[in-house]
């Protein structure tokens, strides 16, 4: 459930989401973003947790990794229903890991 | 319940967490860390989600003001009781926020 992600410096995406109630179509898209992020160049691994707010990071090897991800076309048709249909608020900072440490 | 954050460069800590089932104190010793942090100089919000994974990340101007509230003493008592008590397994990762976009 931890990603299990390399020695820093590497990338991370928060994603941090309020959904709408409806819920349409969204769980099969989200199967199929995982299903396909897995196959992502450079991508390392990702954690997430839904209450209230919902927050996913996603681990990347680097920018351009993240940027090859946004641009999939696939993803792309996500993104735009995502804004259009299943979110009502998100925000996305884009931040490179430094150090880590674990228990 | 999103972080009011400013524009970038700032810094993130991302916490992931796995909980015990024993709570003892838990609800308590959080809720006061949470008044706690607000007073924290550089703290600048926090988001957070629990399911079977919690991630809690939290916000910060710089790596200084990261370190100071890592030392404060009585937030340093409530890290001692969390690995000991209330936290299986965790990993912190700390990272600078390069760049943020929302919907």
């Amino acid at each position: 459930m931890f990603a299990q992600t390399p020695k820093p410096p590497y990338y991370a995406v928060i994603f941090t989401s309020l959904k709408a109630k409806e819920d349409q179509g969204y769980g099969a898209m989200s199967d199929r973003m995982v299903a396909l992020v897995q196959q992502q160049e450079g991508f390392l691994g990702f954690e997430s947790a839904r209450e209230a707010l919902g927050i996913t990071v996603s681990y990347w090897r680097d920018e351009a990794s993240i940027l090859a991800w946004k641009a999939q076309m696939k993803h792309q048709e996500a993104q735009k229903l995502g804004k259009e249909r299943w979110y009502t608020d998100y925000k996305i900072r884009i931040a490179k890991v430094e150090r880590d440490y674990a228990k």
